[in-house]
Formats: structure tokens, C-alpha cells, sequence
């Protein structure tokens, strides 16, 4: 089959057309004709040789798809070829076929094209992932949302509004701040004026925030303790401009109650990620068909045009995903 | 009433017996002629004025005690005069009443003296907060208790064997090492005779624990986020050999999903305090009646020896709880 594959690690320019073996199809597994990938941050360490696939995973980059169920698996109950679908990949998605497992597979709505579909499963179950079963977010709690702006960001915003809870979010751009007020955050802080955390304190009239989604590590770490509340939870999503803390006081952890989580979502089992794609199905599928929850997408290129996609990637220029079309 | 007051914040020297006044008994409380009431390290800290008691409890030392109850609330359903409790208390154990929300009574099996009853809730509504509410222990998981042959020390070592899990401990001392694993410790390392981790390592074929429990805090840090496998959760419920951290990886929280948190009991609320008395109950309590889980005492002094009693907590000497009888 034909595929985006990489001439070695480096830049965006490592990424060429090529082929690759067909995906194996297991008896629980469905075979899609991909339609669309989208990008991932992780897509871009991977090409530089800093995020090796986990055992057993493609090399292929690309985490998600959307595409036509082509085959089906003796032991897939409820599907058919023909099927419009989307789904977190281990791997593999910049390719012309993925298999998934069929309890990972998402129905595309009506109202979804293949592009939108793309632009759902990574950003909406990590969201999904670090908000709910790590975060334990409910009605009325309040979250700050680094990156808001981001994949992540735009669907955390959207998911905590369904849940009946309220983001903060902050960001580096006026028009950035702008769409995540549009996807529903209640204020947002432009980072590049000074400080978040007086602002947040102000915001909540000294209270701070249940949670955090953080991208942004080592810079923002003394800042995202002090945001937050008595058992407040710090959710390290991706450590982007840094990793080492050299000032973490266990004391302060202790009488305010605080949880400092690392997270991620590719190394976590099969089971986990099918759990936690039917509870994402249950909670959030009816209002992407109602579309009050909607996937953003940034910009549409290409498959062919790939390396052109990760270096606008490289230059944090997007506001929601950045969507590759599988032609 | 009569009480062990301070003649100011110091030393054990401070502590004297002296008077209060009675406390206030709600709708929903029982007042309790306190027989029994045990020491906690925070009782230490507190004498010194390093600990504060939470707005609203009693200026005297006391997180805990047993006896009989005296008063009834007007809502308090199902309670009568003489009947025999024990219970957490936000403050006030060393004083010949006190008053609990009912909620958070635990009636005293005919098997345990008040002097058994004082030594349960700190320890075990601590451990098992720790263990179950927090470190999301079920059967089969592997756990590191630092300080085993403590008061919450050995609550843990029972608990987790009475959930199915395995404990391994450290101590500082053979004697101690002896007693936990007595308790249904699994292993057991004397500290003194080098770091922890390649010991932990070892024991657990190099799959390392879920849960760290640890009371130490900065000097084992590294070791104890080493120690965990994937998903792993370091508790640290107290620092007393330093708080400050200087080197934490983020990515290395990140890659592995580990938690770190930040716990304490007394600061947390009385509807908190009520549903995990409730729980702790249902769990622990056909145990302790069994007598295949027992508090463990070290020793009973009469109260109006307090201040013997701390310096003798302060010598580091004792295996279990150091009880107050209040005669």
C-alpha cells in the first residue's frame, strides 16, 4: 500500500511518498481505507527519532484515521463493510490502509466528513482522558487549559463546557484567545504579557482552579501549584519547553492537598483505550451529532504535502488540528 | 474538665495537666467521657507551634481517642448513653470529654479495651484514605510502606494483606523489620544499611510497586518515583527528613504515568471524615473482630505523663501507637 514514509529522522523534509506492508488484520480487528490522518506534536519527535513507536506498532507515523470499514474481522460483532469510522491508531495512520481494533472503531455521524473525523480521536480522548479519569472533572469545578488554542485545548474546552464546568485557558495569540472564547472558555490570558497566575486568582476571586492541562512543563510549573486549589490536580499532558523542576516543595503538596499526574495516552493497553473510547462515545457522540461539540480544524493539506504540514505545525501558528486528506 | 494543656509551645516540659472548657455538643454529635487517646507526630508539631489547628477545633493536643458516650443528640438515630466508640477528632483527645459527629463514631468491638479503641482511628482511617481513596489499591498490587513498624505503618501492613496486595516495608531497626513482617509484610530493609530502591528492585523481579507510602519525603524522593511501575503513585503523607526537592522530571512522570500526591486527613472535611469512617468500617471492622487485623500498641502511659510520652515518641522508639490512658 502507499504511505508517508520517512528517507531517516530529521526535519520536516525527511518525509517522503512511499509504500509500505499492509496493516495484519486480527480476528477483532477492522481494515479501513484510510480517508484522512491528522497531526500529532508526538508525530513530529517521532520523526526526529525522540519517540519511538511502542512494541508492536507500526512505523508509520499518524495516531488516527477516518476512513471506510474495508474488512471485518470474524469476531466484530455490529459492523460492516462500508461503515464510516474513525479511531486512535498505535500507529500507521499516514497510510492508504489501518487496522484497528473493532471496540477502539468511533461511527462517524452523518453530519461528519472523513476530514472532521480525523481531527477527533487523539485531541478528544486525551482530552477526555485527562479531564475525566484523571482530573475527575465535574459540574461546577474550574479548569485552566494551557495551549487552549491547541487540538488538545480546543476539545478540553468544549468537553468541560458539556460537562457543565468552567475553563480558563491561556494562549499566544488575540485571535487564539478569541476562538477558545468562541468553543465556550470563560476568560482567556494572553502569556506573553506576564504571569498567568495572578490572573487566574483574580478570575476566581482568590480561589484557583480544580485542574490543570498542562503542555508547557518545567516554565509553568511553580505557577500551576500555586493556581490551583486545595486537592487541586496538576495534569502534565507534555512537557514542551522543559522537564527539569528544581524547586518542588513536598511540604506545600501536603497541606494543600495537591496531585502532581503524568500522563499519556499512546502507551496505555488496548483495553484501556477501548474503555475509554465507549465512554468518550457515550458522553460526547450526542452532541457532536447535535454539533455542540465539534472538531476544529486548522487546515486541510494533502497527504503528498506532509512535510509542508509538520513545518506549520513547527511554527505554532494553528488553532486546532491540521488535518492530512488521503487521496 | 480537666485536660493536658501547654504553658506555651516547646518542648515535651510544656505539657501539664490543667482545665478547659466543656465542649459543645450539636444536634448530630455525641459527647463522649474519653477513657483512652493516643499520640500522633502532629501532636508534636503542634506542641511546638509548627502545625496550627484547623479553624473552629480545640486548642488541646488529641486527634483521636475512645470511651463511652455520655450524651446523645437530639439527631443522632440509632446511638445511646454507654455506648462504647472510638473516633478521629479534628482536636481535643487529651481532655476528659469530647464531642464527635456521630458519623464519625466507630463502635468499639467487645473484643478491644479503650486503650485498643485510641489506637485505631488516626492510623487506620490514615492509611486506609492513603491506600484505597488515593493509591486506588485492589487485590494483587505490590506495595513500599516506609516507616513500617509506625502507627500508620502497621495499619497499612494489615490492611493491604487483608485487601489481598503484598507489602514490602523499610525500617530502622531488626526488631522492627521482625514485627512487620509478623504483621503480613512480605519483606522488609533495613535503611541504615544503604539506599532502598535496588533492594525493591530486586524483590519485585525488577516490576518495582503501584503505591509508595512514605512519611520521609525529600531525601527519598527519586527513589521512591524509581521504585514505581507504570501508573505508580508515590503518597506522601509527611516529610519529617525535608520537603524541598531539587530534581524532578516531568518527562520521566510523563513516559511511566506516574502520580505524586499530596496528602493529609485532619484538614479535610467533616463530610469527607464521615463517608471514610463509613468505609473504613464496613472494610475493617469484621476483621477487627476477628482479631485478624489489631491495632498495634507500643505502650500506655497515664496521661498526666504526656510529656514523657512525647519524648519518647521523639526517640523514634516505638512500634505502633503510644496510647494515653485518661484517668
Amino acid at each position: 500500500m502507499k504511505a508517508v514514509t520517512m528517507s531517516g529522522f530529521g526535519g520536516p523534509d525527511v518525509l517522503e511518498m512511499g509504500t509500505a506492508p499492509n496493516p495484519h488484520v486480527g480476528d477483532t480487528d477492522l481494515l479501513v481505507r484510510v480517508h484522512a490522518t491528522a497531526l500529532n506534536r508526538a508525530d513530529l519527535l517521532q520523526r526526529r527519532g525522540l519517540y519511538p513507536p511502542p512494541p508492536g506498532a507500526s512505523d508509520i507515523l499518524g495516531l488516527e484515521m477516518a476512513g471506510e470499514v474495508v474488512q471485518v474481522g470474524a469476531q466484530c460483532e455490529g459492523w460492516s463493510v462500508g461503515d464510516r469510522v474513525c479511531a486512535l491508531l498505535p500507529g500507521g495512520g499516514y497510510a492508504e490502509y489501518a487496522a484497528v481494533p473493532a471496540g477502539m472503531a468511533i461511527r462517524l455521524p452523518n453530519n461528519l466528513s472523513y476530514e472532521q473525523g480525523a481531527a477527533i480521536p487523539e485531541v478528544f480522548l486525551t482530552a477526555y482522558l485527562n479531564l475525566f479519569w484523571l482530573g475527575g472533572l465535574t459540574a461546577g469545578k474550574n479548569v485552566l487549559v494551557h495551549a487552549g488554542a491547541s487540538g488538545v485545548g480546543t476539545a478540553a474546552i468544549q468537553l468541560i463546557r458539556a460537562a457543565g464546568a468552567t475553563s480558563y485557558i491561556t494562549a499566544g495569540s488575540r485571535e487564539k484567545i478569541e476562538r477558545c472564547l468562541e468553543l465556550g472558555a470563560k476568560a482567556g490570558w494572553y502569556y506573553k504579557e506576564g504571569p498567568f497566575a495572578p490572573w487566574v486568582k483574580e478570575q476566581t476571586n482568590n480561589e484557583g482552579v480544580d485542574i490543570v492541562l498542562d503542555f508547557v512543563g518545567a516554565p509553568y510549573f511553580e505557577q500551576n501549584l500555586e493556581v490551583l486549589r486545595t486537592d487541586g490536580r496538576l495534569i502534565v499532558i507534555g512537557t514542551m519547553a522543559g522537564t527539569k523542576v528544581a524547586n518542588l516543595d513536598l511540604g506545600y503538596l501536603l497541606r494543600n492537598r495537591l496531585q502532581i499526574i503524568g500522563t499519556a495516552l499512546r502507551s496505555r493497553s488496548v483495553e484501556d483505550k477501548i474503555r475509554l473510547t465507549q465512554e468518550f462515545v457515550a458522553f460526547a457522540m450526542p452532541h457532536i451529532e447535535k454539533g455542540t461539540i465539534a472538531p476544529v480544524i486548522d487546515s486541510v493539506f494533502d497527504w503528498a504535502e506532509a512535510s509542508k504540514a509538520h513545518a506549520y505545525m513547527e511554527s505554532n501558528a494553528n488553532i486546532g488540528k491540521i488535518v492530512l486528506r488521503v487521496s
